[in-house]
């Protein structure tokens, strides 16, 4: 709860909004963009885009490997720069990119991401397939649970 | 995941936002509140008030006298009509108040009151004060996990 008025009269808009982008489960992810840059465009928001390196992505043997890291942590910058070059063109003036890594998703992005982008509101998909990946699911769960600030799962 | 088109270049605004009300946290579900009445009239959107009465509102002895249940079902009844009034006060249209009880919040909201009402986002408050009521949160959290539809935490 911020230190604003609370009043039930007033209305409440995000003006920092950011987006977890899961590079496996590109559906979700395509339908919380489209939430986020909604809202990003009605309350003329600041939109962050962010996709985490997911420890376990790599193998044992590839995580050893810094050829394979760096072709990981290209990829997802790739992907961030697409959502990011989408939400411009639809008219999102305010963009900005993270890719992070190294640790669980959703304490990445509670104690790193959200610390540099100050967000009111986290947007995440939610898994379109549970049986495949089930921990998905769970990483906007938790960020539900743990982030200081409004979350929405979009499904 | 919905069947419509998915293209990311598509706007995604919710029609049947449903608010969850606690009437034992009066500042988190203003907070709420809030954003379910800005969403609803961006939108031009349905929206549903519900509250639940909790098992654990009422002591075993109390939960054996009538008198002392159809109390606590009245000052819901109180709350959420009190909702409605200001929501259409401010603007919203089509506003339906739902009172449910007997069993665990979350499970009342999604076997029983969704199924009803049809939403396509459940907006939540979060719990002010999680050391004086620790499942506020959770039932929240436990949304986000188990409803079929976009649920957003307000903070």
């Amino acid at each position: 709860m911020d230190s604003e008025t609370n009043s039930i009269d007033q209305p409440l808009v995000f003006k920092r909004i950011l987006l977890t982008v899961d590079v496996d489960d590109q559906d979700s992810t395509a339908k919380a963009f489209r939430f986020a840059v909604t809202q990003a465009k009605v309350n003329q928001a600041s939109l962050g885009i962010v996709s985490v390196m997911e420890s376990d992505d790599l193998s044992v043997f590839d995580s050893l490997t810094p050829a394979k890291v760096d072709e990981k942590r290209d990829a997802l910058h790739e992907v961030v720069n697409d959502y990011i070059n989408h939400a411009q063109a639809d008219g999102v003036v305010d963009v900005k990119g993270y890719v992070a890594e190294d640790g669980d998703v959703d304490d990445i992005i509670v104690e790193d991401v959200i610390p540099r982008f100050n967000p009111d509101l986290i947007v995440c998909g939610a898994d379109s397939n549970p049986e495949r990946r089930g921990h998905k699911a769970a990483i906007s769960v938790q960020l539900s649970k743990k982030a200081p600030v409004s979350v929405i799962v979009v499904r």
